[in-house]
């Protein structure tokens, strides 16, 4: 049995969670790499430094708790995962695997996560745990935890706001010094020492500034291209807080803007308010993407609108639920979502409009403070 | 035919010698997932910005050079990687996959990175690859770009050690500004911002400031402890230039250093020199290991040097070779590792000094041109 008073909350009420969800489908144990599932589920919280660089993994399971890592991260899995059993392979995995290959002996079913475990950590894995159990079914699953990570619990959601208003300040501060002639990177990293400064833990991802022609690709890397007047110029960044994220995108103009700009600019952000008004628990995501896609079609801009309408954002920047219109799935409450509509023309510019929101029963919450959008009405 | 007039150096040398490579064992082709690979042999600069999020991939054989990627990179890959023909999945992978499909009609054999590419991607790809060729052998291999990166052109060695000077100024100056009372965070925090003032282009990977009885974790988290003197500070950090990465470690002490400290620093100070002066092409990996875990095993300290004695630095901060008593591989000229000896003791600290080098025929040479290591002798 799970030793429950040593399992400190919340971990206690995921794992729980978890494995009713793997009584459901029958099966009786999961093995999870994925770094934010492993942090979600115990605390651990050392990610994987790079993708073939695993820090670890948990095996969760009825009457099984263990957190396989190695040495370098002993320390961390006494301290981060109390309730889990740790299993430090000293002597490398193959040759520490007996420790604990017999608490694996009368299971018949392990899963592992098909989307984050790579084809030779599923062949090793595979050899390992059949070396003690030649009858074990061992096959892939596709988010179990990241479905549970995609409601929000109050302190996560502390977080979340905690980290978007450091975004915010950032941006606040940052913006208010912006001037013609600086540089995109310059301006980036204006940014990223602001977060830093503001007590952000860390980059939710390197920051976008993208100004006039570079703001038509949606994900451009800041260059050496000097900012001017009249041209949008588009930010999205943002920054770690515990664990959490938080994705701010606005587009900003200096001195006039010009026509152009301002249409562009109105319908995305008609668009951002028609899907903050329109989205609720209940709608499924491709319902919520059509709220703000349509009104960027009926303008005929609609091809111009390249990616989704929204992710979730939690210990990842990116996570469930996507809303986008490929794909539906139930929107939930306490589900926190990006809303950022954006048009994107190629060699004039684009502007994209970024917020957060928590999902309710009958709406949808916004959680950003600064809304001081542009109103050319 | 590739057009080999397109395609630019050094891409167009690296896919020569991975043709080379791919004929030797009688394959057709490969497809590159890993981000550091694909720029590698392309340009095309994207990373994925996580685990399960993808830029895109390259398929590399005779007659064919493809570059695949969704709608947000299409200018990067026109801009960035000259040479291969852009295959933008508009309509999602599975619905445009038709048009490059017929390409891949008459190859035998694609092979696949089994340490980079996720299970779900490797069922994806493989019911693609055979809904267009039934009879196509879909299989992994391992580390083929991996082993190419891990010799480095004079670019490539230049890049690396513009990217260490950074690293080191962020250093020196840095530690000139050390004081007790400071946390291992503040720390941290200066090392990142004086990066990027020094003109980094990113971080290689986040900094370790570890002080104390933290300083007994090889991979500490900076904490809010407050540094103090007499006591080890270990500093772990690194830069990026041009892609490239550098990688350093130093430990002080501020005041009067203990007798323990002193045995301790000069004694990992000792097993790295002795590295430095016998490593050479021609040796293997275990034997490079070899030559300053013995000094340090001859002392009794061995069981306290819980990890490989250095690693490959290039696009990425881990890389080909690894510098370690398992899986001996040769060494060869123009490799750049790094030699990191260490010594960890629980409760008290631990003392790690990382230089980097470049292999030379009859030893190494030291990049590092800061030097200034403690002499107790």
């Amino acid at each position: 049995m799970i030793k429950k008073d040593r399992l400190p909350n919340p971990y206690n009420k995921r794992v729980r969670i978890l494995l009713e969800e793997l009584r459901k489908r029958s099966l009786t144990g999961i093995i999870v790499f994925q770094p934010e599932n492993r942090r979600y589920l115990s605390g651990f919280k050392p990610g994987d430094p790079q993708l073939n660089e695993s820090s670890g993994f948990l095996i969760v399971g009825e009457g099984q708790l263990i957190l396989g890592t190695d040495p370098r991260f002993e320390g961390e899995a006494q301290t981060q995962a109390r309730g889990y059993t740790p299993f430090i392979y000293r002597k490398g995995l193959e040759a520490s695997w007996p420790e604990i290959a017999d608490r694996l002996t009368k299971w018949r079913s392990l899963v592992f996560e098909g989307f984050s475990v790579t084809y030779h950590t599923y062949r090793r894995f595979r050899r390992l745990i059949r070396s003690v159990n030649k009858d074990i079914s061992f096959r892939p699953t596709y988010q179990i935890v990241e479905e549970m990570r995609s409601r929000k619990d109050k302190k996560e959601i502390e977080a979340i706001k905690h980290s978007l208003r450091i975004t915010e300040e950032a941006f606040s501060q940052v913006c208010k010094a912006l001037r013609p002639g600086k540089t995109e990177k310059q301006i980036a990293w204006e940014l990223k020492k602001t977060i830093f400064q503001k007590g952000g833990e860390d980059l939710a991802f390197d920051p976008i500034v993208a100004s006039g022609p570079n703001a038509a690709l949606p994900h451009a890397e800041p260059s050496d291209r000097e900012i001017r007047r009249g041209e949008p110029i588009l930010f999205d960044f943002g920054s770690k807080w515990k664990g959490y994220c938080s994705d701010l995108s606005r587009t900003v103009c200096l001195g006039p803007p010009s026509d152009r700009f301002k249409e562009v600019y109105s319908l995305v952000r008609l668009a951002q308010l028609k899907a903050e008004k329109g989205i609720r628990a209940g709608l499924t995501s491709a319902d919520g993407d059509a709220l703000a896609r349509s009104v960027i079609d009926k303008a005929g801009y609609g091809k111009y609108f390249k990616h989704s309408l929204g992710h979730g954002v939690g210990l990842a920047t990116h996570e469930l639920p996507s809303i986008s219109p490929v794909k539906p799935v139930p929107l939930a409450s306490d589900m926190v979502i990006t809303i950022e509509p954006g048009i994107y023309l190629p060699g004039w510019g684009g502007v994209r409009l970024e917020n957060m929101a928590v999902i309710r029963e009958k709406s949808v919450r916004v959680l950003n403070k600064e809304n001081n959008f542009y109103d050319f009405s």
